[in-house]
């Protein structure tokens, strides 16, 4: 299809949608996760008409519990783009971490080793309720309770959305649906190429109604296996354990959490757990998927939707954004700068950063994660992560090359995103 | 036992070996490879009697083809204690090598990332040459086809070499007399915890009479599996293709070693391969092995006695002379400043930097080897394997961090070194 038929579609329709007629946009987009919801409004900014659909509440997705480290990147490209005034009043920019074995504890001082770049803590349905707020002031149409029931025409010029209100009929579409999306799954499978990494062990993700009993995350790693103590807010703190594979909830009352959370976090110093209900209690499921390409003719897929990625390294959320910004980038180009080959690069240039991420991502599990007893090599294999963390813990060249990944390599970007 | 009986051993009666009668001796070494000889030609220096027994001749250990990387610290501490000349000479300092992957090739400059340091290449039985010269230069009794049929005594302040020729009484015995060796073997199991890490695939390894295609060192990865390309002189290259767990020697006729070499060693852009008569073709066994501590009473362990890791990475012989290093600075404590608390501390002191070597090694392994097909996840893996050689490429803090582990980091020797 050519340049121009793309550029002269029909004018939108808004008023049609209700009515579960056919409505035009230049950008369709599948969901309002944070990649779905930052396209959205970078389109709106550059007067690029798009439609968002979310088969949600707009209170659901607002209070959904999610990641919460954003990479300094991300929260520099927020603020220039003004949509980061409360992440950077309410949240918590952090600049070490904190690794535990063996009763020790050392802090790696990652934002001194990377250019004074922190991170900031913000919970993802923070960052959410900011990107909705800010998409409806400038009169964006994000349609709740509204699921994409398939995409349709997905070989054509007009790829379409199809919901029980009506059809929308795009130019480009973007499939923000996460992993289980109708974006994908509408699409051929052989599309993509799916790689596929199913992880050892499980994790045990804890929501917790107490405050952080630390000031920076720690990441333990004991013979019982992982704990993390995660920051949230100053009243609430994300735990994790790891678990065997296919565990089931049951096995895990109250007590036994906080009994493992205390062993494997413990100090030969004295140091204490807070404890606090546990509002949220979940078994992750670790595996890790990467779909190539990501994107099929005019469909594109942003975030979960194309890849995920075990939480270790706290890289989802931030790759969503990243995903989200290179396509913007290349929409621009296209509408703005008759330029095409942006768009045309788009999954390579995510891709790469989606690798890297998934590299550290594999890094970190087989730092901190206690290898599966019953291997005849465990018992090596343990004692190479000790030695993995000694050389981070004394090697300034080790900690270095850490710190830049875990606070997240600045993106590449190019002119066309201002 | 006390410090005061160990110093004040009878006197060596060096005529009665010869004899089958017992000679006594302050340190007894099980094996000339480099660590003995390292640990004789140290401990005459400083005026400590020593005997080194070889079960081979001497024509034998000074032809044999073994490693030929040599560490930064290594050079320089043989330099300082005069046994560099030869090295220095003929010996060829690096400063780069090269990786290669999916057609393409990249540089890590390790040395300019590491302060100017650089390794040498120089092959291991040309070392042992220059340590055997100086060490029978300097009136050292070393005993050529005198194979160490036991360790004995070893629970008493006289450990003893028992040999054919006749007993050696020591107060410090060593045992540099490899993985095989008779040394560890006639301690007590119980003295030992083994670690141990049968890695998932075998190297073909293989020195040829060709002179090198490349200047420095070449490791590539293929989906073949790994082909690696090492230097030993202007006239002998070593190669390494990685091979089925199992495999057998037979299954490698030359013409199928130079195909494999060449096409996964093989460049978008024109690059060959200069082939040469195969003189030498041996499959190893690749595993991985940490005897801790390594020491027991007055018998201590020394290089692959102790531990043996995988070829890659060249850490092998350096671990060797490090120990060598260290266990005679903590005889020299002993014996100079009546200080024993270098040798309590002789194991922990070298485990350290051998439990870093094979965390290194491994992940070497890891980059550089094709994942064993038919795992679910090898595709997966193999990405993982491309995102972390163009992190190295693209990253100047990985490959400092790189640059460090791979020309060695700095011994931590103490005052009584020199």
């Amino acid at each position: 299809m050519g340049r121009e038929s793309r550029k002269h579609e029909p004018e939108v329709d808004r008023l049609s949608h209700s009515n579960g007629a056919t409505t035009r946009t230049q950008v369709g987009i599948v969901g309002a996760g944070p990649a779905g919801l930052l396209i959205g409004n970078l389109l709106l900014q550059a007067g690029i008409d798009c439609i968002i659909v979310e088969q949600h509440t707009r209170d659901y997705i607002e209070h959904r519990a999610r990641a919460g480290l954003i990479e300094h990147w991300v929260v520099e490209f927020l603020q220039r783009k003004g949509f980061a005034d409360r992440l950077l009043r309410e949240g918590k920019p952090h600049s070490g971490c904190e690794f535990r074995y063996r009763g020790q504890r050392f802090r790696i001082p990652y934002a001194s080793l990377y250019g004074g770049r922190t991170h900031y803590v913000y919970p993802q349905q923070e960052l959410v309720k900011d990107l909705i707020a800010s998409f409806l002031n400038a009169g964006g149409d994000l349609r709740f309770t509204t699921p994409a029931l398939a995409v349709t025409a997905y070989d054509t010029p007009t790829p379409t959305i199809r919901t029980s209100t009506g059809n929308i009929v795009c130019t480009f579409l973007v499939g923000c649906d996460g992993f289980h999306g109708v974006t994908r799954a509408s699409l051929p499978t052989t599309a993509f190429t799916a790689h596929e990494k199913q992880h050892e062990f499980g994790w045990l993700a804890l929501l917790a109604a107490a405050p952080p009993s630390t000031e920076e995350i720690i990441y333990a790693l004991h013979e019982r296996g992982f704990a993390g103590h995660m920051l949230r807010s100053s009243t609430v703190s994300r735990f994790y354990l790891q678990c065997p594979i296919g565990d089931s909830i049951e096995n895990w009352p109250d007590e036994r959490i906080w009994y493992e959370l205390e062993t494997r976090l413990a100090l030969h110093e004295p140091w204490s757990l807070t404890r606090g209900p546990l509002i949220e209690k979940g078994i992750l499921d670790m595996r890790s998927f990467v779909y190539e390409p990501m994107q099929y003719k005019q469909v594109y897929l942003a975030g979960d939707a194309a890849h995920i990625i075990s939480p270790a390294g706290g890289k989802g959320m931030n790759l969503a954004l990243a995903d989200a910004a290179v396509f913007v980038e290349g929409v621009r180009a296209f509408y703005k700068h008759d330029d095409e080959t942006l768009l045309a690069a788009y999954s390579e240039r995510c891709l790469k950063r989606v690798w890297r991420a998934q590299e550290f991502s594999h890094w970190m599990l087989h730092v901190i994660h206690a290898p599966t007893s019953g291997h005849s090599d465990a018992d090596f294999m343990h004692r190479l992560q000790h030695a993995r963390l000694e050389r981070l813990r004394t090697s300034p060249a080790s900690a270095a090359s850490f710190a830049e990944e875990y606070i997240g390599w600045d993106i590449d970007l190019g002119a066309y995103t201002e």
